[in-house]
């Protein structure tokens, strides 16, 4: 069970931004931190800034910064929105012809456990992942 | 996010044979019921026989059957045996660099709404997948 890249990389250019307030940050600044390439990452910021969790300043000296208080995110929306894909199972999908259904109950215990998984994650913010011990500072780079 | 097709079919396995008790299951009934290659579907059935999950008899007239009573076959058990990468993310993985471990808690969130994934599964047993209205039964495949 996986979690698609475009969102893991989405939560974890949130918390880049979250730790970098203090400045515009860039998206070749991120790329090379997590080493995956600019244009993948870019369509993660394209959609992050879609969604205003991100803010893109144009121009020379412009780059990205949080689009509200990291308090204000809530990483359970991060996800529903990036994880554009939540079906489960192959009988979560439209014009399932699956025999077992309707007589199936496998369908609504998934469910059941994706929305677990979703509660979890609804009750924590942007700013619940960025509490980071006053020694550790991410490293800037150029 | 996705469960793989082999722990789809893993349980669909299981209930196709939950729900046939009083007879030995072909996998060639069962993989025409699904509409998926023999093949493919063997490599399930192979694993849920090793699993103890099921039975294989051999032989003429063999065939297919729960290894156990379907009330002792947890489901939660089942996933966590047949999917098998839950690497949620790739920081789940070894050997991962990124930078913003180990300040970011992003990891232990995610463990933890996967746990709540699992513990709605480990209270649910196969048994509870097979309660059935009566007027419903599975069409049996030559």
């Amino acid at each position: 069970m996986h979690i698609t890249q475009h969102t893991d990389y989405g939560l974890r250019v949130l918390i880049y931004l979250g730790t970098n307030t203090d400045r515009l940050v860039t998206i070749r600044e991120v790329s090379e931190c997590f080493g995956v390439s600019n244009s993948h990452l870019m369509k993660v910021v394209n959609q992050l800034i879609r969604e205003k969790f991100v803010e893109g300043v144009r121009g020379k000296g412009g780059g990205l910064r949080l689009g509200c208080a990291a308090a204000a995110i809530s990483v359970g929306d991060v996800v529903r929105r990036l994880e554009r894909d939540m079906t489960l199972v192959e009988c979560f999908g439209e014009g399932c012809n699956c025999l077992l259904d309707p007589t199936c109950k496998l369908k609504s215990t998934l469910a059941n456990a994706l929305q677990a998984f979703q509660s979890v994650l609804d009750q924590v913010t942007l700013a619940d992942l960025l509490v980071v011990p006053e020694t550790k500072v991410l490293r800037r780079f150029p």
